[in-house]
């Protein structure tokens, strides 16, 4: 049996891969008169009072929605919200798996941007956060922060700045390794959707300051086609050479590699042309950018991708169950740059310098302290009126 | 300790009544590939051929969700969706305590019509069912048979419907005890709100054909005065006697009383003239139209309240959690009136012949039978296209 096919009659034995449990058994009317009427009305007074209390009596102080419309879902693409279940079940299971945070799916039949953020808002109150999840690019971006505005309780949209979290964490180490400065780095993202924003976004907050993005056209620059909003906001911070030409010419003289784009795109030519000790991540899923082994031989020193199965895995599982977890703990209500970098450093400096090798930039998953270490960070960055805004 | 107090004490230490499990362990780079991605892609590819596929990989096939706008809470009214969350996640738990069902709570910032029904058309992927709870009437109204026509999935306002099966079980007993017939029995709802109305359309359903709706204003009939829409279609419906006047006025000559109103408004003096054996359901809540030892004294033979500490409690789980779980089962588009009376006689003739008796006419709320003889009824009912449209 292959593993797509072990996958699938798996999940025909699971039939749903997440349950709803009751916290209080339920054996008797004395039981009944206090978790339901006529004991419950206690707390529903104390809420009406005080909003706040919510989050001492309920839910909300630890479940999160997994909200998608479906379309952009992994590799697959717009495949609608009945088709995105299993993955969005997956990540709630993820988020109790690795963060003790509850989650619960939230598919919508729409992929209107208005209907979205309407929708969201109106079921807000059960959620103490919104992970937002599969969601295309650049609708993500105005629903993200459309939803934060309108929000009390922290909004993520994991696609973009939970791989950003990953990726700068890994950059961190591969600067550990390579002694280069972040001044002095020239940066090339190639994928232009929602990661290849927020990979951006994410390095430039953290010092980097030549970063140029690519798309399937080329280098974006003053003069590129077709971009959206997000697309052409980027430019007045991004490409400070003013470079223009193909991934290839980019490339030249690179320092970092950053690709959320397509198979097979990168040749071993083309990383002869970066500068010695190149650090690249490889993303493209399944089929990297380029293989490990071909950027090596061509000269690169580290190399990541997406991939359990080869070394420096970008997985977003390091970030996103801590960083929930710290916001809820620590009743943040939005996730802020400066929470992100701290996640991103406290992923990276969990390698300890003992460990760190080219081969060895991030933490595993199953790293039972990498939750805790995100956490504390994000719980140690929340601002001290604790409303972030 | 008052209950009052141990409940709300309770309610801190459980910190929310439900949690979100996994069915899944992931303790594995392999369960991973297996749960999430890679091999979550597949469940993936066939529900996006076959929408229908989701009731075999996803928790759509048994799940609820539990909506609200906090409109209409218990005996505490419009407290809004923070002050609902912990009588939303109490029957959410009764859900799966009594029923087997996963539930989870959806609180509605909104008190919209219109945005109330496009938000759970637009969160309807996930769910196998919705159980609308606590919204004042007559938006319900509108509510759900609006969202009936625009789901294929079962739509359900328990405070009507679940309320209306039970007390019509209590009241089938009644006439097996009596004797009295339903063709002739005078049957006086008092409240006309979302359980009066609903309860009054199953009696009528059920063969009654003397029923006589009052308000606040007294009895219903063609030239009262502040009807609502749903009301004033009552009108065509109940009352053939043309009767005028009070509630007192009604009661004269009546056999059953159902009252889902307001505390000790039915008096001794009241019935007194109803006629000899009647039956009465006084479940305003805590306090009911009637003390149950004052309408004994005056003549009734059978009273029901809404109290676990009387007789004959009129409680709803006994019946919503067998109902949901059949027609989750058996894949109902719709709870139809064919299924809610079958339910409601399967309720009733779980009392045998030798245990009914004047104290005794409804199964208690923790026999282990009445889940599933509700859910037989509910799934023999379906009709054989499933739809039910």
């Amino acid at each position: 049996m292959t593993n797509g096919e072990k996958a699938l009659k798996l999940h025909e034995e699971w039939n749903g891969k997440l349950t709803t449990e009751p916290k209080c058994t339920i054996n008797s009317r004395e039981d009944l008169a206090l978790a339901y009427t006529p004991g419950v009305a206690e707390p529903c007074k104390v809420i009406a009072q005080d909003k706040e209390a919510a989050y001492k009596y309920t839910i909300k102080s630890n479940t999160v929605a997994v909200v998608s419309d479906g379309s952009a879902v992994l590799g697959l693409g717009n495949i609608g919200p009945y088709a995105a279940m299993p993955v969005m079940e997956g990540k709630s299971v993820l988020f109790k798996s690795f963060g003790d945070v509850n989650a619960f799916p939230i598919c919508l039949d729409t992929q209107d941007t208005e209907e979205i953020i309407k929708t969201v808002v109106n079921i807000a109150p059960a959620f103490g956060g919104i992970n937002l999840e599969d969601i295309s690019a650049p609708r993500c971006f105005e629903i993200e922060s459309r939803l934060k505005e309108l929000l009390d309780i922290p909004v993520f949209h994991d696609d973009q700045h939970g791989t950003a979290i990953v990726v700068l964490a890994g950059i961190i180490n591969g600067l550990r390794i390579t002694g280069k400065k972040k001044e002095e780095c020239r940066v090339v993202i190639n994928g232009a959707g929602s990661a290849g924003v927020a990979i951006t976004k994410l390095l430039l907050t953290y010092g980097f300051t030549n970063v140029t993005m690519c798309d399937i056209n080329g280098i974006i620059g003053e003069n590129s086609k077709d971009l959206n909003w997000m697309q052409k906001s980027m430019v007045e911070v991004t490409n400070p050479e003013k470079k223009t030409g193909t991934l290839a010419d980019a490339l030249v003289g690179a320092d970092i590699f950053v690709g959320v784009s397509a198979p097979n795109i990168v040749t071993a030519d083309m990383v002869k042309t970066m500068n010695k000790d190149a650090i690249m991540f490889a993303m493209a899923n399944p089929v990297p950018e380029i293989m490990p082994d071909v950027a090596k031989a061509a000269g690169a020193r580290i190399v990541g991708t997406g991939r359990s199965d080869f070394p420096n895995q970008v997985n977003n599982v390091i970030a996103f169950p801590g960083i929930f977890r710290g916001a809820l703990m620590g009743r943040a209500s939005q996730i802020t740059e400066k929470m992100k970098l701290a996640a991103a450093n406290a992923i990276a400096y969990l390698v300890p310098d003992d460990k760190l090798n080219d081969e060895f930039i991030l933490p595993e998953a199953f790293d039972p302290n990498v939750r805790d270490v995100v956490c504390k960070a994000v719980m140690d960055n929340i601002e001290p009126d604790g409303t972030n805004k």
